[in-house]
């Protein structure tokens, strides 16, 4: 009997035309049935977003050989939403999202609206991975991390993945054209300093664009931060539950 | 020696001119001095959104008596980031968000441009409080969780509350006119199933609108769904951290 293709949906928050999503097509395609629905324009930083108080349209495109595509106007969780409701007809047995064009460890994850279209698909049950390449360019090099997805993605399709907990991989710029192996990190504990660039424009009006400093609080070793810094794949099993459990009992001193 | 009045920054996601800014605005000038930079048009559902890939503007405006306000073009992440870094002469002693015209209980934290503003401040060291009331409508009553939002607020800064927590604080419709007291909770098991809800423009093309169906998947009585609708304010103890901490040994077993 013919064992059935495993179903893997692709997003991202580069767009639909990104080379990082190209990347990730090319993989997910070598492992199963794939379908893309991602956003028609860059939407970075879009984080959690949702469109709410606008309406939503998705176009069938045909870009990637032999891959369903749809590009929509939306954030990349409204990607992810509409595909669920929409567009899919089974349950995705993968959700992949990227390869985003830059890094999304530590404190990025929670503006990255590629982690969040992860995010959205593991609220819904499906197992998810968020792929993001240290490399701002939109000619990466792809190739030398393909392998490494790979067998990423086999393993969470393989293995007990349990409902609340996603992936957040984040791969270095090989240096010497190599990558040390994968890392199981914690996120590092980090900030971006803002410092926004005041500029005026013809009519005389201040305008301002948001620019800043990565700030990196963490020595640990055991974090994405670190693993990257050494050439490693960081992993970090990130979760959708925003509760701080370790506080519930000091706040249970106050007298609230 | 006269002790000097602490200093609160306010924002929220439904736009600086909503009936629930102006109650947090009323509560919060008891306490201190105040500054407003909030959005200058609704946004909700941006979650944690910043904006990369445009210019922000923003406006001083004289709607508050004795208050310092500016709306902003961004997103509410935008407001504190711009409020840090441009507005503010002194680190506040509190920074709160909302009050929402809307729950932001349970998996609503992670949509939700009010929580998202929070968090920001938070990352950056800011004690902070999101508020929300169970009431989408417009006029929505505020008076009778004033008291409640002020003791809470003070609680905080008379408090130690660590770095990477902030507080979540939903607010129940009080039935009979009264609200039961205050829960320390954890945020409840949840999703939105969505159903977009399709239609046809003028010119024969589909579009969407995203609506959905609020599914609580969690039967504790130590959540905030349970607290809320037996008529208690739930105070979550909320983070940034999305590290899953529990799940690193698991994966250190898998064979990557």
């Amino acid at each position: 009997m013919k064992k059935k293709k495993p179903l893997i949906l692709v997003s991202n928050d580069d767009g639909i035309t990104s080379p990082g999503i190209a990347a990730l097509i090319a993989v997910a395609m070598e492992l199963g049935d794939v379908i893309v629905v991602a956003p028609d324009k860059p939407q970075s930083g879009m984080g959690h977003a949702i469109t709410i108080n606008q309406p939503i349209r998705i176009t069938a495109v045909n870009l990637y050989d032999g891959v369903k595509a749809y590009q929509c106007t939306g954030t990349p969780v409204d990607c992810v939403k509409i595909a669920i409701d929409k567009l899919l007809t089974a349950k995705p047995d993968l959700m992949v999202s990227g390869v985003n064009h830059g890094s999304n460890a530590s404190i990025n994850v929670i503006y990255s609206g590629t982690m969040s279209a992860a995010v959205e698909a593991s609220i819904d049950g499906i197992k998810a991975i968020g792929f993001s390449l240290c490399d701002y360019s939109w000619d990466a090099n792809f190739e030398v991390v393909k392998p490494y997805m790979k067998q990423i993605m086999e393993s969470v399709m393989k293995n007990n993945l349990p409902y609340g907990t996603l992936l957040n991989v984040n791969m270095p710029v090989p240096k010497m054209g190599e990558i040390k192996g994968i890392k199981i990190c914690r996120q590092a504990l980090a900030k971006w300093k803002e410092s926004f660039d005041q500029r005026t424009d013809p009519f005389g009006r201040d305008y301002f664009w948001m620019t800043g400093n990565f700030i990196n609080m963490d020595e640990g070793n055991d974090t994405d931060e670190w693993a990257l810094k050494e050439g490693y794949i960081s992993v970090v099993p990130t979760m959708f539950d925003l509760t701080d459990h370790r506080r519930i009992g000091l706040l249970n001193q106050w007298d609230l």
